[in-house]
C-alpha cells in the first residue's frame, strides 16, 4: 500500500541485475535496479515519452519476458560503458550526451551521486551522540553498513577536516564534553574500484573515486561564505598564477589542519593527495592499468570536489611515471560557485572535466556570486576579475527542475529544493529538455523522503524517515543501554602520509 | 563510557536473576536486575543509607560472591511475595509498607509500572504512519517485541477506545487518508499470568493484569478536561447511587463506542468487563485458583485504571461463583483525580485498593480539582459534593520527588515532571521519607531519557532516544522501502464479546 508505483513514469533502458536486485549497488547499470523488480516495463518511443500529460502512478507488475529482455539489455549497456567510459567521464565535454539524455551517463551520474549520498547516510549528525561529526561505520564496512552490497569499490581512506572560523555552521559538534574529537568532522572518503569480475570489466578501467560530504538541511553555511576570493597559492596549492582564486572558506576547509588532533593533523588536502598518489603509483605505475579519477560531492561537497579535482591535476598526480594522462572528472550535485574566472580558465586548461547537476530552484547553485557571475558579459567578467566577489561556475551544467516530477511537491523551501536524493530522482526521470518525466530505472522514489518532506502526501511516505533505531543506543551484555564505542584505529590510521607528503613536495 | 554507573546510589535488596539478566522482565524481583550485572553491591546500613551527601556516580564491578549472595536473596524475596501478596496488593491499605519503603512492594510497583510503560513503548505515535494510533506489535508478541523476554504473562485482549469530543488532544491520528481505523486508538491490554513454573509460584496467585495507556508528552488533554462531573450511572455503569460521579471525559472515553469500526464497536468498558469475566470464570470458577485483579495506568491511563477497577467491583466480577472475593487493586502513576467524594466512598466501600505513585512536581496529579479537593475540610467537601467541579483523590498516595535523584535535572517542564519512566526510576531509589536516594536494583537510569530530556547532561544519554529504525520503513523483497502491513485479525477479534455481554447484563 505504501509502495510507490511508477507505472506511467517508467521506462526501462536499465535492466534487472539478478545479483543485486535486493540491494543498492554502486555498480554501473545495476545501481537502481534494486528497487524495481515488480515494475512493468513500458515500451515507449521518444515521441511517446515527450507527451506531457500527467497520469498519477498506479500499481504494476513485471513479466518474466520483460525481466529477461532487460537482463539482456543490461549486458549490452554494460559493454557500452566499458567502451565509452572516456566520453562518459567528459572527454568531449559531454557533447551530445545531455540532450537527449544518454542512458549510460544518466546511470553513471546516479551512481556517483549515490557515492556522495553515502556520505550523508553514514554521517553522525546527532549532537547528543559522542561521535557526532564522525562516520557511523568503519571504513572497511562503509558500503555494506549502508545496505550497498557488492559495491565494486573498496574504501581506501576516510577524509577528515578541522572546523574553521569561516564556516561555523557547517561543522557538527557534540553537546557532550567527552567526544571522539574536539574539532574534526568526517568529510568523505577515497575509494577504488576492486578486482572482482563484476567491477572492472563493467567500468572499463580502474576508478579512483573521491566523495565529499556536504550539508543536507542546514543552509546557514551559505550565509557564512565570506564572499571573499583568495589566491589558491596563498594556502600552499602549487599554482604559478596568484590571480587564480577561490572562495576563502572552501580553501581553508580544504587546507586547514590541527596538529593536536589525530584525525586532522593532516589537512583534507594532504589526506587526499597522498592517497591519490599512492593509488596511481600502485595501479598506474606498477600494474599499468587504465585509470580514472572521479570526484563527487553535493552542495559544499561539490565545491570541495571541484577544488580537489583541480588540485590533483595542478599537482600533476594524474600522470603516470610514463607520462600517461589520467582523466580527472568532477560530478557535482547542487554545487556552489568555487572560484573566479581565472580559476575556471586554469582548471579547464588542466583538462579537468566538471559536470554540474542542479535543480533550477536551488539557490545554493547560484551562490556565491548571485549578482556578478559567468552570465555577465565576458568583457565585464574579465574587467571585474580582480574583485573579491566575482565568481564563475566551471564546466558543464545539467539543469533539472523538480516541478517536472509528478512525485514531488511543486513548492518547497530552499533546503528541500537543494536535496541530493531529490536530484537523483530527477536524474532518473530526465530524458532531455521538454521531455516528459519518466523514471528510467524505477529507483525507489521513497528514497527522496529519507531526509526531506518532498514527496507528495498521497504516496504516504513519512518525511525524514532515515533514522537509527534508538538513536544508536544498544543494550550491552549487562543489559544497560549505551552508545557503543565506534571509532577504530583503521579509520584514521595514516602511517604513510608523512612519507608521501615528502615525495609530493620533492617529486623524484 | 556512556553507561550510567550507580555506585554510590546503589544498594541491593534485589539480586541478579541469571535467567533474565540480559533483558527486561515483568516477573517480580527480576524486573530490574537485567541492567546491573556489573554493579558492585555496597553493603549499607539504614543509617548509612540516610546520609544525604551527594557523590557523583562512578564505575563499578560485581564480584562473584555478591552475585551468589544476591541470587540467594532473590529466592528468599520471591518466597516473600508468594506469602505476602495480599498485603502487597493493599489488603491493609499498605500500612507500614510505604515508610520505610517495603522492598517487595517497591519491586511490584516498578513491575506494574513497566506494564503501563509497555503501552507507550508499543504505541504508534507517528502521524505519518498509516497505523498511527495502533499498537506496533501483535498481541501474542507484545512483550517479546519490546524486549521483555519471559514476562510470565500472556496478553489476552487488546483494548481500543474511540475518540470522543471531550478529549480531542488525547487521540493520535494519522495524517494520511488510508488508515487502519478512522477513530479508534489502542488503549492497552488485558493480560493474565501464565502457567509456567517461573510465574505462579512467584506471584502466589493467578494475576489478571489490565494496563491502560495514558499520554507521555502532550498535556493538552488536561486543558480539555471539562471539569464536569457526571453520574456514572448515566453512562450505563450499574451504580445505584446517582451522586457517584466521575469526570465526564474519562467516563465517555471508557464507555463510548463506534459501531461502524471493528476495533471500537464495543466500548473499552465492554471489552474489559467481558474479558475479566471470562478469565475469572476460567481460572476462578473452573480451576479454583487464587486470583488477583490488578489495574495499572499512567496519567489519563491512571484515571481509567481507577474507573475500570471500580467498575469491575461494582459489577461484582471480583467474585467467583462460590462467592470468594478476588482482591481488586489499582496501581496508578501520575494519575489525575477521577471523581467526587461519593465516588471515593463508593470505590473504597467496594474494597477496591488504590495506590497512587506521584512525583510531587507533577501538575497532572493535582488535576482536575486544583482548588477544591480532598485536602479541603471534610465538611466543606461534603457540602460542595453536589458541585460539578468538586474532585477527590482515592486510595493511598506514595509521594516521590525528582529533586531527590542525583541523576535527574532539578528543574524541568511540566510534561517531563510527569514522565512515567522517571517515576519508575524514583521508585527504584526511594526508601522512605527523608531517606537518601539509593538505587535498589540498578534499573538502568538511561531508560528515563527514552521519551524525555530528564537525565543530567554529564551522563551523556541522548534525550528522546526511543525510536524505530527508519520510522518503521523496511525494504521489501522488491527492494522498495515501504511501511509494512501491521494489523492482524487476532488483535481485534472479539467473537465472544456479544455472548459475554448478554451474560453480564443477565447474570445467571
Amino acid at each position: 500500500m505504501a509502495t510507490i508505483p511508477s507505472h506511467h513514469y517508467l521506462r526501462l533502458p536499465h535492466p534487472i541485475n539478478q545479483k543485486t536486485q535486493h540491494s543498492l549497488s554502486l555498480k554501473p547499470h545495476s545501481t537502481h535496479i534494486t528497487t524495481f523488480q515488480t515494475m512493468r516495463a513500458i515500451s515507449r518511443t521518444n515521441d511517446e515519452a515527450s507527451v506531457s500529460s500527467r497520469v498519477e502512478p498506479e500499481s504494476y507488475e513485471l513479466t518474466t519476458a520483460e525481466h529477461i529482455r532487460r537482463r539482456d539489455s543490461d549486458a549490452k549497456e554494460s559493454k557500452s560503458l566499458r567502451d565509452t567510459w572516456r566520453k562518459i567521464q567528459g572527454e568531449d565535454n559531454w557533447a551530445g550526451l545531455l540532450d537527449p539524455m544518454d542512458p549510460v551517463l544518466r546511470s553513471e551520474l546516479i551512481r556517483y551521486g549515490e557515492m556522495a549520498q553515502a556520505c550523508y547516510d553514514a554521517f553522525d549528525f546527532d549532537p547528543f551522540s559522542r561521535y557526532c561529526g564522525s562516520c557511523r561505520f568503519t571504513r572497511r564496512h562503509l558500503f555494506e553498513s549502508l545496505g550497498i552490497i557488492d559495491s565494486g569499490y573498496e574504501v581506501a581512506r576516510y577524509l577528515y577536516a578541522t572546523s574553521n572560523i569561516n564556516l561555523p555552521n557547517f561543522f557538527s559538534k557534540s553537546r557532550w564534553s567527552k567526544v571522539w574529537s574536539k574539532n574534526a568532522n568526517w568529510m568523505g572518503y577515497v575509494a577504488v574500484s576492486d578486482d572482482e569480475e563484476a567491477s572492472r570489466p563493467r567500468l572499463g578501467r580502474r576508478d579512483i573515486a573521491i566523495a565529499w560530504r556536504g550539508t543536507v538541511t542546514r543552509l546557514e553555511w551559505i550565509a557564512d561564505l565570506k564572499d571573499f576570493l583568495k589566491p589558491v597559492s596563498g594556502n600552499g596549492i602549487r599554482c604559478p598564477d596568484p590571480a587564480v582564486k577561490v572562495e576563502s572558506g572552501f580553501l581553508d576547509l580544504y587546507t586547514d589542519k590541527d596538529t593536536s588532533c589525530k584525525f586532522s593533523k593532516f589537512s583534507a588536502r594532504e589526506q587526499i593527495l597522498t592517497e591519490v598518489k599512492r593509488l596511481v603509483e600502485r595501479y598506474g605505475d606498477e600494474e599499468g592499468e587504465d585509470l580514472s579519477i572521479t570526484v563527487t560531492g553535493h552542495s559544499l561537497g561539490g565545491a570541495l570536489a571541484v577544488l580537489s579535482a583541480y588540485d590533483v591535476a595542478e599537482m600533476g598526480l594524474n600522470r603516470t611515471r610514463k607520462g600517461k594522462v589520467i582523466p580527472v572528472t568532477a560530478f557535482t550535485y547542487g554545487g556552489p560557485r568555487v572560484g573566479n574566472i581565472r580559476f575556471k580558465e586554469r582548471i579547464e586548461g588542466l583538462g579537468v572535466k566538471v559536470l554540474r547537476v542542479v535543480n533550477e530552484h536551488d539557490v545554493v547553485a547560484k551562490s556565491p556570486g548571485l549578482f556578478l557571475n559567468e552570465s555577465a558579459p565576458h568583457a565585464l567578467m574579465k574587467l571585474a576579475g580582480g574583485l573579491p566577489w566575482c565568481y564563475c561556475h566551471v564546466g558543464e551544467k545539467l539543469p533539472l527542475d523538480h516541478q517536472n516530477s509528478p512525485f514531488l511537491k511543486p513548492t518547497v523551501d530552499l533546503s528541500t529544493a537543494h536535496n541530493l536524493e531529490a536530484l537523483l530522482h530527477l536524474l532518473d526521470g530526465y530524458h532531455g529538455k521538454g521531455q516528459r518525466f519518466v523514471l528510467s530505472s524505477g529507483r525507489d522514489p521513497a528514497l527522496v523522503n529519507k531526509a526531506s518532506d518532498f514527496l507528495k502526501d498521497h504516496f504516504m511516505v513519512p518525511p525524514y524517515w532515515r533514522q537509527d533505531a534508538n538513536k544508536g543506543m544498544v543494550k550491552n551484555t549487562d543489559g544497560r543501554w549505551i552508545q557503543p564505542d565506534r571509532i577504530r584505529a583503521e579509520d584514521h590510521h595514516a602511517p604513510d602520509i608523512h612519507l608521501l607528503l615528502t615525495q609530493l613536495h620533492h617529486p623524484s
